[in-house]
Formats: C-alpha cells, structure tokens, sequence
C-alpha cells in the first residue's frame, strides 16, 4: 500500500498550494522558484498535518490543514536550503542543490523567502497559535544547529546527541502533529498524544538517518558513507563507539589522528562493536513509543495510517 | 536636539525587549545571541513603529507597540546578518560582521533565528495583519536581492534601480510606519499617509545611501570608495552618468574594461557629469514629498519627530 493514500486528494491539493504560493511575476525569481518546487521529497512533514488534523474528523477537510500543511513544507525547504549552505552540500533531492546551481547568496535569500512566505500563509489562518508554533520550529533548529556547528569536532556525550536531534528533527515532526491537531481543534489529550506520536518518530527518523549515512547502498542514498563524520558531526554510532569501553580508546585515536582512512577504519570498528545494532534498537524503542501514544487518538484509517508512516520510518533503507 | 527624544524611554524598552527575547540559556548560542545585540545600529526602524504609532495617541504607550518595534529591528537584523554573507562583508556597524566572528554558517543561522523570534513576538500580539505584512516585508526584499543578485553585472535602467530599492528600503519604512498605525489602531488616512511617509523616506535613505558609497568619508563610513561597483551592483550615480549621452559611452567602456582604477575613473566621471547632484535632487524630492505626506497626520511632538527624522535622513553624512 502506498503511503498517504487516505489524504491523496489532500496531498494534491497541498502541491497546488506550493505552486500558487511560489508563483512569481520576475523571470530571474520564477527561475528559483521553478527550481526549488521541482526537487520533491518525501513529504512526511505535510502528511503528518493532514493525518494528525483528519485523525477522527468527520465531514469535509478544513481549509486550514491543506494551508497549514503547505506552510510546514515551505518552512522544511527553507531550512533544506539553508543547511546545505552549512554543509556546502552539493546535492539535494537527486537534484544540484539551490546553492550549487545558483549561488550561495541565492540559497540564503531562497529560504529567506520560502520562511516569509510560510508565514504569510499561516498568519492568514488567523489563528496565532500556529504562527507561534511554526515560529518555534524554526527558532529551535536554528539555535540548535548553531550550537552544533559551534561544537564541531568536539566529542559529544550521547545525552547531548538526543538533544540535538530533537531540536533538529524530534521537535519539528512533533509540531507537525501538534500544528494538524490544533487547527483542526482536536480536544488537548489526542493533540497531547498526537504531539508524543510525532515526537517519537522524529527522533526514530533521525537516527534512523544518521545509521543510514554509515550503512546505506551510497548509490541509493545519493551521497557518500561516512559523510557526517567527514563534516566533523559524531553521531550516534560514532558516539556509541566512544562510549563503550572496548572501542572507545581506539575511535579516539583515530578521530585525533584524522588520516585518510578515517571512514573505512572508524566504519569496520562500528560494525564490529555493535553501534549499528544499537542505533537500530534505539530508533525501533522509540516507535514502540510512537505507536503506543497512537492509543489514545480516536481509531479510523488515518490512525492506521499514522502507524504505518510509524512502520515505514522503521524500514527505511534512503 | 538628539533625534527620537520624545520616545527615547520607549526606544529603551525596545532594547529592553530585545535583551530578553535573545535570551540564550545554551552558553555557545548565547556568545552569538549577544554578539548580535552588541553592534548596535540606529534603531530608525523601530523608532518610525514608535513614531507612527504614537501619533495623535493620548495617553500611554500601548504594549503591542515595543513588541512590534522590537520585532521589526529583529527582522532588520536577521536581514543584515543575511546581506554581510551575500556581499561577503567583513565589517558591520563598526565591529566585524558576524561571519567573520564566527563563520557564514553560523551567520545563515542566526538570521534564521532572529526571524523565527521575530514572528514568535508578532504572533504573540494575536494580531495577523501586523504578522503578515512583516512577512511581506522579508518577502519583497529577499525576492528583490534574488533578482538584483543574479542581475549583478547587468547595467539597469533607472526604472529597475527605483524597484530595486523600493524592494529594498522603501517598503520596510513604510511598513514600519504602518505596522506602528496598525498596531495603534490608526485611522486609515492617517495610516495610509504614514505609509506614504516611510515609502518616500526610504527611497530617500536608499539613494543617499549609494550616493554615500561613493561621496562619504571612508573613515567616517567605516568602508572604501565604491565598494557597490566593486560587487558589481550599479547605483544611481553611475546609471545616470550610463544614461547621460555626454558621458554614458565613457563610463560603459570603463566597466566593460574593468581594470585596476575603474572606481577611481568611473567616480571622475560621476563627479563631472553631476550624476551626484542629480541624485541629492532625488532624494530631496523624495524627502519633500515625505513632509507633504505628513500634513494628513495629526499634529503634536510625534509628528514634529517624523519631520526631524526626513532632514536627518537628508543631512547624513554616514
């Protein structure tokens, strides 16, 4: 089964939305704009508005989801945009990044324009709240992105990598959740438990990602294994690593030796040591609770739903 | 007489708000949080909400106005932490900007930051029209600078020059002044005119602005002679000397040749054909018709400001 299938006709709607809120009149603009709508991803964040604001809602879908919805994507390819300024990534989405086929400057100024329109949207929902909440989003991932590239290189505990993918990633699918909830005016325990939902798979997504930057098929992946630790970010397996007594002396000596090995030689440790097994039992500890929070919200084909995007971060192999 | 003396215990509680909205409890954010707030600029942002706001007001000073006047400096912040990456700007309100403090990731994510706190405050006020036309202000600059970055090199006609810095300058100031008249609850035709006011004024500190890139002391300025041409951007001086039929043949043959003296010879040129005089002019016309506008706005202390305010802008020297 495809996933999303029970708000298709919403999804649509949300890319009709993109297309009629980046629409611009100057060619050179257009020529941005054009660009960033085509590199499409995998759209979980509006997926996760839409089924959140539809979980046991009865009748016709509200005007302010599919905006709302909208707005959270915009607000994700903002900040796509502006971190691969950070990693001076070359590729996005299959695709050039913005700032490899135009220009740094040009990557700063799309997602400055990608936030304001985002904001423009969910301020004509009328409803501050979700001003406020989409505002957080971006303000928690700022800051904890500047307080993670400020530590670059630095060994990192693994209590300070949850909180870093929480304010990177845990945070911002919770909000998605909250955001579809409270326009959708569900009562405060299933928003409350959708909230739980959304924040447990993020961080199951995150880590599920930086497990794959170690472990996946680089030409399914689009990008080159080991990349993270080439940016100076330790993450979870490298972190785990370090922490086991059986290992850790030897990653240390390699990280502070930086040779040209480093990936091959810091990978064969990390699959010896168990790293990989352990971020996979982490992640899969963190959709029990995900799936376990689903109880509390009201049955129907969007709760199976939200399960199955559960199941499908759980297997993910890009 | 000091400008902004009759809001000054108001601007003090803008920096006030600002101190506390910046707050960093993270000890690596909080060096770059409050690095920001050091370089402090002339707060003319602000201070027009203020103004704008307080016009005709009898009584105290509503609090959704500090909110809005602080929020509106966050913005013009973010939007100079964002510019100094695109210029590759060393320096910034006479201290290094903050991507040679730090680096331009931590620059792209700083404004991010200040943004994202920036519509945090404006939601806060439960006020959507004061959030949207702020997004519309970050809006029409940065699709403004995508337009005039990917255009760098291409000689403009004056027309494009004037849409180039009403994206720029000129709508900021007015919504400056309509995001105070809002925020106040102002009349329409008091706001409408205050809108008419900040526009004019903006063209105005935009024009004086390039004509001071090329005319102002560099000590003073803090910056060399022509820097705008160096990065390719042509101002006003030098369209109208291109348009000049006595002296625009000249002036593009030195652009097209490009060599080691071109600001030196193309600023001979500017200086004979009176292409700075003719933009003194502009400015001057622009700031007239900033006082006119004023006429439809009440009288008293405020309104007297805002006109101290347009000869400021006329008299700058830096």
């Amino acid at each position: 089964m495809p996933l999303f299938s029970v708000i298709a006709s919403h999804m649509l709607a949300v890319d009709e939305r993109l297309k009629e809120v980046l629409e611009q009149h100057n060619p050179v603009v257009r020529e941005v704009s054009d660009y960033l709508q085509q590199a499409s991803g995998k759209r979980l964040r509006p997926a996760l508005v839409l089924l959140a604001g539809r979980v046991g809602a009865i009748g016709s879908l509200s005007f302010d989801l599919v905006e709302v919805a909208s707005a959270v994507e915009m607000i994700h390819m903002a900040t796509l945009v502006h971190d691969d300024i950070i990693d001076k990534a070359e590729m996005r989405r299959g695709m050039p990044a913005v700032r490899s086929r135009f220009s740094d400057p040009v990557a700063v100024l799309s997602g400055d324009f990608l936030f304001a329109r985002a904001f423009q949207i969910l301020a004509a929902t009328r409803r501050p709240e979700l001003v406020d909440l989409a505002a957080e989003v971006v303000y928690v991932m700022s800051t904890g992105e500047i307080s993670q590239h400020l530590d670059q290189g630095r060994i990192a505990s693994e209590e300070a990598y949850w909180r870093r993918i929480e304010a990177k990633t845990g945070f911002f699918l919770e909000a998605c959740c909250r955001l579809g909830a409270t326009a959708a005016h569900a009562s405060d325990p299933v928003r409350e438990a959708l909230g739980q939902y959304g924040h447990h798979i993020g961080l199951a997504y995150q880590v599920i990602d930086d497990l794959l930057d170690w472990v996946a098929n680089p030409n399914v992946l689009g990008k080159g294994v080991g990349g993270d630790l080439e940016l100076g970010i330790y993450t979870l397996p490298v972190i785990h690593a370090l922490e086991d007594p059986r290992f850790g002396e030897d990653v240390r000596g390699m990280l502070a030796k930086k040779d040209q090995d480093l990936v091959k030689n810091v990978g064969r440790v990390l699959s010896d040591s168990g790293a990989f097994d352990y971020c996979r039992q982490r992640a899969a500890d963190h959709l029990r609770r995900a799936q376990k929070a689903l109880e509390q919200v009201p049955e129907g084909i969007e709760r199976q739903e939200l399960a199955d995007v559960a199941d499908f971060v759980g297997a993910r192999e890009y």
